[in-house]
């Protein structure tokens, strides 16, 4: 069972439409980083990580580089300590950053593989009873018109999304406030609605907003102010009155502990992809669900339905727009506004490698 | 003064002896990425970051192809623009990690640029006064045996050094102990003694371990534990008794600021080379002066004299042993105990490139 290879890919996709938000502005691009391990007795996992369209090369070389060389010949159900092994190895030039990034495609591997020998599905692997998982649309939708804002929030609704989640950010405060009265008035009261600030306000700025937006039964503010501002965002969440949802641009179990600990987040959001892996995710989803927190999620849906499948403190799962879905080769299913993990052993997530391959990078 | 070219390099260096430390292990190679930065009047900026051994290729790919493209045709003197130009460009696979080790590069390459067309040497460029900073010799020794180390120790003094420090963190405390005062008794009771644990402890240890220490002088005590725990550094600092420096693996002005507000450093420690530069370490500085507190270094000491020199909260240089002089054209000046920053103008390192050739990398 010891890990006999371990390759790496990396793949620049265009996105299908550009996306955009208050902070990372226009994204024409998405980057896909794959790592396939496979261990001496044949079975292979399947582990990813993607970048706004910036950094793919440096997290490819890590994995091919800096992170296989120490890998071979592991056992790859040492799972926990091969995690810190990676994690000490980069530590000089991680704590987070791309390292983050390349130890998550690893140790998704791992669990990937770790599944499929034993033959479960991953939800059902770390200890779930169901496969069913609230979902919401996750839109990218800042500059958006308001009537192409209220078409998209119809096609969520025809899609079958029972909750959603729209942008905030605009230049003034009242067209924030306009769209999210629209939107809520198309979706009517029962029908969750989320904002995203993608960290562009100021702490004050921030208060405001939730202050002017709280009327329209909000369930999470989301990054309303930069990620390393714990104590703005503690401020935030006394003073605003609606519950803050951050977690996407944090990469440690650590930058997790303060944030929880110091009553800066309701709705913690460790993406898979960008945390360091299955490993971190759980033990931030444990933190929280002792701070008596529920867990939700950022990105990579087809992945973290699991990890929302199996824990006790599960929110909503953010289905994400990047489309990686044109290189799935079985669909993410959506049943009455949740989300449906697979049955398949491991993630369950195939690649279509051909369809990638003209989008390849390196290899 | 626009930005007309920029060249990163990438060379992987073998040590002259193999370095230990408690958490890196054996280290036989550092790694050293360069960025020479042109602006289109002919002025020439050089800069460069360096690794344990681990992460070159990572961080020589964001240079050169994530960095690089948005620096062209910019103005190179408009520096705290570009700065966050960079942090903004590679905030989703950074605020810390290689982001900011590229970014470093990068920075410390315009400001050497600045420097040279103003026609001064950094340091008074800056608003120095003097180009003399006090220095200690950082050793790296902990797996030397105790003559070994009294040996280096006695080198040190021979080299004029009127400060050193040394590492602690052997398996066993008696040992820790053994060593510091044996070291102390070489030195006698005059000169500045540290130890540098390099974060292998647990809280609890490591206050047992400063009040073994405490008889023997120790200015401070350095990285005691991992850097993700402020407040243990904090209760480390408030029961152990000795000053505590730390910052070599923090890589923002928000981890130094949360470091230094909450009480848990007395030496706040930063690398010029890995927390992104010259322009977050002047920052880094001067949030330090106006918490009381001294500034201190971590690495590349022809870099950083320069800055020690130009602020007002200076303590110790350190002068580190992965043996870049074998590659630079100008020694580093010691005089009585004291560095010398140069009076070329910029930083005043030139690499020797011929003799890097043999080591090099990537281009």
């Amino acid at each position: 069972m010891k890990i006999a290879d371990i390759q790496a890919d990396y793949f620049r996709i265009p996105l299908t439409t550009v996306l955009s938000d208050s902070t990372h502005g226009e994204m024409s691009h998405f980057e896909l980083i794959t790592a396939n391990v496979r261990s001496d007795d044949g079975v292979e996992g399947l582990g990813y990580t993607y970048t706004t369209g910036v950094g793919g090369t440096a997290i490819h070389a890590m994995i091919a580089k800096d992170l296989t060389p120490i890998l071979f010949q592991v056992d790859a159900r040492s799972i926990e300590s091969i995690w810190n092994q990676m994690w000490w190895r980069l530590h000089w030039v991680g704590r987070g950053g791309t390292a983050a990034f390349a130890i998550a495609a690893v140790d998704i591997a791992l669990w990937d593989l770790k599944a499929k020998r034993i033959g479960e599905p991953l939800w059902r692997m770390l200890g779930g009873s169901t496969n069913r998982v609230k979902a919401y649309a996750g839109g990218v939708d800042l500059q958006l018109t308001l009537d192409e804002l209220c078409n998209q929030t119809n096609g969520f609704l025809d899609h079958g999304f029972r909750a959603i989640k729209m942008k905030v950010g605009r230049e003034h405060l009242a067209e924030d406030v306009e769209r999210v009265a629209k939107s809520r008035e198309l979706i009517g009261p029962d029908i969750p609605l989320m904002v995203d600030a993608n960290m562009v306000w100021s702490v004050d700025h921030a208060i405001r907003a939730a202050k002017a937006l709280a009327d329209y039964d909000i369930f999470w503010l989301e990054e309303p102010t930069i990620p390393d501002d714990i104590e703005g965002h503690a401020k935030i969440a006394r003073e605003g009155g609606i519950p803050i949802a951050a977690g996407e641009n944090l990469h440690t179990i650590y930058e997790f502990q303060k944030m929880i600990s110091q009553g800066a987040v309701s709705f913690p959001e460790p993406d898979v992809a960008t945390v360091g892996g299955v490993t971190p995710w759980l033990k931030i989803a444990h933190l929280a669900e002792a701070f008596n927190l529920p867990i939700t999620t950022h990105g990579v849906h087809d992945l973290q339905v699991h990890l929302l499948a199996a824990v006790s403190n599960a929110s909503y799962l953010e289905v994400h727009g990047f489309g990686l879905e044109r290189f799935t080769k079985y669909p993410f299913l959506l049943e009455n506004g949740e989300a449906v993990a697979p049955e398949r052993p491991g993630h369950g997530v195939a690649l279509d490698w051909e369809a990638l391959e003209s989008f390849r990078e390196q290899k």
